[in-house]
């Protein structure tokens, strides 16, 4: 096993060897260009560590953590273009620096790429990949209506905010680590707990993301602190403030998040008062403690070394750790 | 063999056998929707067709036929979103009913639809139908985007437009048929040659569109006689115009297809009568029956009876005696 920024070396190593740009230019550019626009690449290394723990040379999970990668990547092009997003990773997005078609049709052309990286791989592990493929992509596709769906609603249930996220967000990272499984070739039991592992810490994942939004350090966050209350997102905290609240204080929320003034900086301390004194801040931490408890609960059921559960559960506990 | 209706049929009743309907409903219902509009179903046509040719029952072939309808549909929501067409058969397009978001998100969800359809083969198969999806998949996109590219030159040659007719319009009609094939478990070799016999075809087929575009009945021809002369696209005939006319004549087509009037009847009129003075016409009548013929020509190569040789041939003269 190696260290997490040794995997990340490897991956963009194999990413820079990869030989994308081809014919018509206006295609296959705005791939390299969002490819290349960096990252932490927690996917394609959960691919690579997978296979590791379960005793493969994480050489030979490359190409499905170059799908993994590439597939999240046509989803943040497509997402880009829903979400009228001109920025992505400080730099322009797809659709701005060329134009819409451009956007649509070079994140098509990532999807099918995606598929392409399997066929390195033999017949029958090409289809478990390739099938398990289908299923997550779709699933992120449904969990990008449902966040569509949703934004127009005001009855969303907690249950189906959770849903949501395990579908736009989750089963991505699951996949990533069910296929290190299924490269590396281990029992059918090892590849439904590793699945099962990345889902719980995916979704502990998407929560610890909304709890940063609202309470991030913005000097180490990465996006603009407060994102998700300017935009008016129904989060988990949202949820549960609203769950929690008197009549009086949700209804002064739900007039909050009817608004969109030009200066939030106040509407912001409101609403983060208010998750903080209603226990929505409390609710979302224990919830982000209860999902990393669950994925390590898999652990005990996973038949690998007590080293490899342990490497498991520090990536876990550091990807946790992420400072407020 | 069945005849060419029967095939239709037998395609339609197992696409409404299919339960695409699921939550979240504005992901699935434009997909229905768009599934349902009809159309002449030629490519699943194809794919039971080419089956049943290599001697399997075409119900093996049902869900490769169903992927390359369901993948042709993808290709014409995303298709009639870079276009901003309003109308499709007749009815208002997906992102026109519901929204662009909608649209891109349906498109790419049908996409993965078409994959899934393939899990209904053996891994072997699977395998070799998802490589020559794929394949053809992205050069579909490669051929959109040489299309998008070529409205902005005025240098396109006429080899280039045919490779682009090729990538988005011929790949998939021959990839259709050795869909079939493979269903079939022929020899590597006749799969191959029947590729051959539907890319020429496809082409032959792209071109008489362009022709019957301009000199068409328009109670026959589907679609509005004269729209690529409206919309100033350089079709076959525009190029050949181009390259058989005088200069004098070569810069009046130039500026009318700088022009876009309100009332194009005249511009139509003149433009088609170029087509017709300086040859164009008839070079374009000429390609298509050289494609026709050199897939007849692969038909002598392949090994089948001469009654499904037959079969193919009456096919492709069907397909190419379509009244101008």
């Amino acid at each position: 096993m190696h260290a997490i920024n040794q995997y990340q070396d490897f991956f963009i190593s194999y990413l820079k060897a990869q030989s994308i740009s081809r014919e018509p230019k206006n295609l296959y550019d705005p791939i390299i260009y969002i490819l290349d626009l960096g990252g932490k690449r927690i996917r394609p290394v959960l691919t690579l560590m997978a296979a590791e723990v379960f005793d493969a040379n994480y050489e030979k999970a490359l190409p499905a953590a170059m799908a993994v990668e590439v597939f999240h990547n046509f989803s943040l092009v497509h997402d880009d273009i829903m979400d009228e997003a001109p920025l992505r990773r400080g730099e322009v997005t797809v659709h701005e620096k060329w134009d819409l078609n451009t956007g649509i049709l070079s994140g098509d052309a990532m999807l099918i790429l995606a598929y392409q990286y399997f066929e390195q791989y033999e017949a029958p592990v090409f289809m478990e990949l390739a099938k398990l493929f289908s299923k997550t992509a779709l699933e992120v596709c449904e969990g990008q209506q449902w966040d569509v769906d949703f934004e127009t609603r005001d009855d969303v249930t907690i249950a189906e905010y959770l849903k949501m996220i395990e579908y736009k967000t989750a089963v991505l990272v699951a996949a990533a680590m069910k296929m290190g499984a299924l490269v590396a070739g281990t029992t059918k039991e090892n590849a439904c707990l590793i699945y099962e592992f990345g889902l719980y810490l995916g979704l502990a994942f998407q929560l610890q993301d909304d709890y940063l939004d609202a309470f991030g350090n913005p000097e180490t966050f990465g996006k603009q602190v407060g994102g998700d209350i300017i935009e008016n997102k129904k989060t988990y905290l949202y949820l549960k403030a609203m769950e929690f609240s008197s009549n009086d204080v949700s209804n002064k929320l739900k007039t909050l998040f009817a608004t969109q003034p030009t200066d939030s900086t106040a509407k912001i301390e409101i609403v983060k008062e208010i998750f903080n004194t209603s226990g929505a801040s409390k609710a979302t931490q224990q919830a982000m403690q209860d999902f990393t408890f669950k994925a390590f609960e898999t652990l005990d059921r996973m038949d690998i070394s007590k080293e490899k559960k342990e490497i498991l559960k520090a990536f876990g506990e550091n990807l946790m750790g992420r400072k407020v």
